[in-house]
């Protein structure tokens, strides 16, 4: 039940850094049946948070629009130390043609939909990190 | 930007034990600056979460009462497999001193508040889990 003793703030370019080179990361929203936190494949394309979902998932309905979280972590095996970076900022679907296509090609993926066609981006409004240890 | 194509849902057995397996997972709240996420070293105790932090952080302001939301995940390196549970809650900060000092003694931890005083308890009210892959 112990607990990270020091916490140190990390600046907002680190934060990014950190979020743009993770991989997976987690986004929180609230449904009507409470808070969600739920898994996801991230990318950072010009400072946003792009990840794709699929259809009719409480990931796409919480991400419609709306003020989200988004947090990405790392904590080593035995607890000893570890970051984690949060984002606060607005969801929304990608939905114009255009803006899809190039999402797509910027990414250097293929545009095929697949199971999971809906592709979700977070524009951040807040960026913040720390970095914890333990004495 | 690839997600997770197949996604099963697992038990809340299984949920429960892979929660209480774990030590470390993120609880989410709602604060007056929006949604937060933040990780924190957790136990299970009588199926509900435990895990200390200090006074006066954002942590201890989200998780005086009301519902929260507690997730935890284990995913590979190379994102082809993990699992996510997910907990939806009411938090509270365990003050009476006899609960206290039962909490501390049933977790064999030595009764040192030290930088970390506070004792947040989550009472599940749902417990969902998935594992995912990729094809």
């Amino acid at each position: 039940m112990s607990a990270w003793e020091n916490t140190v703030e990390l600046d907002a370019a680190v934060s990014l850094r950190l979020l743009s080179d993770a991989r997976m990361g987690r986004v929180g929203f609230w449904t009507s049946d409470g808070p969600t936190i739920l898994p996801v494949n991230h990318r950072v394309l010009d400072g946003r948070i792009v990840f794709r979902t699929g259809l009719y998932t409480s990931v796409a309905d919480g991400t419609r629009g709306g003020t989200v979280a988004f947090e990405t972590d790392e904590v080593d095996d035995h607890m000893l130390s570890g970051w984690s970076v949060l984002v606060v900022g607005r969801a929304e679907h990608v939905e114009e043609t255009v803006d899809m296509a190039e999402t797509f090609h910027r990414l250097n993926e293929p545009w095929a939909p697949g199971s999971r066609p809906v592709v979700v981006r977070i524009t951040p409004s807040q960026i913040t990190g720390r970095q914890f240890t333990r004495p």
